[in-house]
C-alpha cells in the first residue's frame, strides 16, 4: 500500500508520501512515489502515485521521457499551457497504460490500477492541485475541500479534518501531516518510513523546500513520541463521562 | 456500513456500537446492531453486528429462537457450558447462514457476510471477548490485543491505539469510543448516531450500564465539539517543524 497527501494552502502547495512498497508483507522494499519537474521561473509540477508499482512507474517513466526529447515532447507536461492540460496529460497517459496491461474484465483492470495526485504551478495562473483516477479523469482541490489523499488513507484522515485550515504556515501543517502519518504507519504496516515532502511557495515556480524524513529524524521522533502524551491531554480536556 | 468496538478492560467488558444501516446512500435507516441475553447470576452475552443485514438478522434470531424454545434449546448460547462453546455457536450459525444465501463462488459468499463481535461472562469463568469472521472461525482479545473493532475502522483506530489502556474506567473508555466514534462519523457517512453501549461489570453476571447515546446528547455533543478544540491544543504541545 502507499500513503500520499497533498495540501492546497494560502501559502503554496504540499505535497507527502511514503516510500514503502510491497507484494506480500513478506516482500517489501523502499520506493521513490514523488516526482517533480520544473523550469525555473515558468513552471513547477509535481505527482505522487500509489497503486500497481509497474503502472506507476510506467506512466511516470512515458511523463519523464516525453519532457526529455524534445523531437517527441507533443504533448508533455513541460509544454501544455496549464495545469488542467497537464492532469489531461497524466490521466490520459495513465488510461493507456492500464489499458496496455489489463486483460479484459473488471477484475483485471483493478490490479493494474493506480491513483496520483498531481499539483503545481504554470507563470500567470494560480497554483493548482488534482487527483487522478484510474479510469483518467480527475478532479481539482478547493476551498471546501483543500486536500487529497491516496492510497491507505482512512487512518490518517480524522487528524486531518479536524485540524487542517487553509491559512496555515508550511511549517504547521508539515507537522500535522507527520501526525497524520505517524498515525497511519502505527495501524499499517504497508506504510512505512522514509517519508518525501515537498513545499511549493506559491509563485515561486520553482521546488522550493524538498526532503527525505529517515527512520530517525529527531523531528519526527519527537512528534511520534510526543503525540502520545499530547492526545493523552487532550483527551483529559474533555468532560468526565459519568452514567445517569 | 457500520462501526462497532468491543473493549477487554480490567474492570470488565464495554461494547459501543452505531445503527446505521444502508443499502446505498439513498436508502439508509437506524437498526440495531447490538444484542444481549443474560441469566442473572449465571451468564451474560452481547453480540454486535456488522456486514449484510439479512445474514446478521437471520443469525440473531436463529440464536435467539434457540434461547427461547425449551425443546430445541441444544445447542443455545443459554447452555452452552463456556464462552468459547458460545462463539463456536455463533461462528457455525454464521457460516449456516451465510452458507444458505449464497450460490457457489467467493463474491456471493462475500456480499452475504458478516462479521461479530461476542462477548460476556459465565460464572465460574473470566470474561472473555471474541471476533468472529465470516468463515465461523474466530480469535480472542489478549492482554496484548485488548480490543477488537468491525465495519468501518480504520478512522476510529488511530486514537484506540493510543489512549486505551486496560486499567481505565468505564467512564473514561466509554469517553473514548465516542472520540473514536466521532472521528469515524466525521469522516463516513454510513457510520451514524444513535449510538448503543453496554457496560459489562466483570463478575457482575448482568447486563449492568445499557443506554443509547442520541443524536442530541448533550455529553456527545460536548465531546464532538470540544474533540476539535482539544486536539488543536495537544498539537500545539508538539514540538515546531523548521525548515534547515
Amino acid at each position: 500500500m502507499t500513503y500520499c497527501v497533498g495540501l492546497r494552502l494560502d501559502a503554496g502547495l504540499i505535497f507527502m508520501s511514503d516510500t514503502r512498497t510491497n507484494a506480500g508483507v513478506d516482500n517489501i522494499s523502499t520506493v521513490k512515489k514523488m516526482h517533480s519537474w520544473d523550469i525555473p521561473g515558468k513552471r513547477s509540477i509535481v505527482i505522487m502515485t500509489a497503486g500497481n508499482l509497474a503502472t506507476t512507474q510506467s506512466v511516470i517513466s512515458l511523463l519523464d521521457e516525453r519532457s526529455k526529447a524534445p523531437e517527441d515532447r507533443k504533448p508533455s507536461i513541460l509544454e501544455a499551457p496549464s495545469m488542467f492540460q497537464i492532469a489531461r496529460e497524466v490521466g490520459r497517459t495513465l488510461k493507456e497504460v492500464i489499458a496496455a496491461n489489463a486483460t479484459t474484465g473488471m477484475e483485471a483492470d483493478g490490479a493494474f490500477g493506480a491513483t496520483m495526485i498531481v499539483g503545481g504551478q504554470i507563470a500567470g495562473s494560480a497554483p493548482r492541485l488534482f487527483l487522478i483516477y484510474p479510469e483518467g479523469n480527475f478532479i481539482e482541490a478547493s476551498d471546501d475541500t483543500p486536500f487529497f489523499q491516496i492510497g491507505e488513507a482512512k487512518y490518517g484522515k480524522p487528524i486531518l479534518v479536524r485540524a487542517l485550515r487553509p491559512e496555515m504556515s508550511f511549517e504547521e501543517a508539515l507537522k500535522l501531516l507527520m501526525v497524520s502519518f505517524d498515525s497511519t504507519i502505527k495501524s499499517n504496516l504497508s506504510v512505512g518510513l522514509p517519508l518525501d515532502y515537498i513545499a511549493y511557495d506559491a509563485d515561486s515556480l520553482a521546488i522550493g523546500h524538498a526532503a527525505r524524513i529517515e527512520q530517525d529524524d529527531p523531528y519526527y521522533q519527537a512528534v511520534s513520541n510526543g503525540w502520545g502524551e499530547a492526545l493523552t491531554l487532550a483527551f483529559d480536556q474533555l468532560p468526565e463521562f459519568t452514567f445517569d
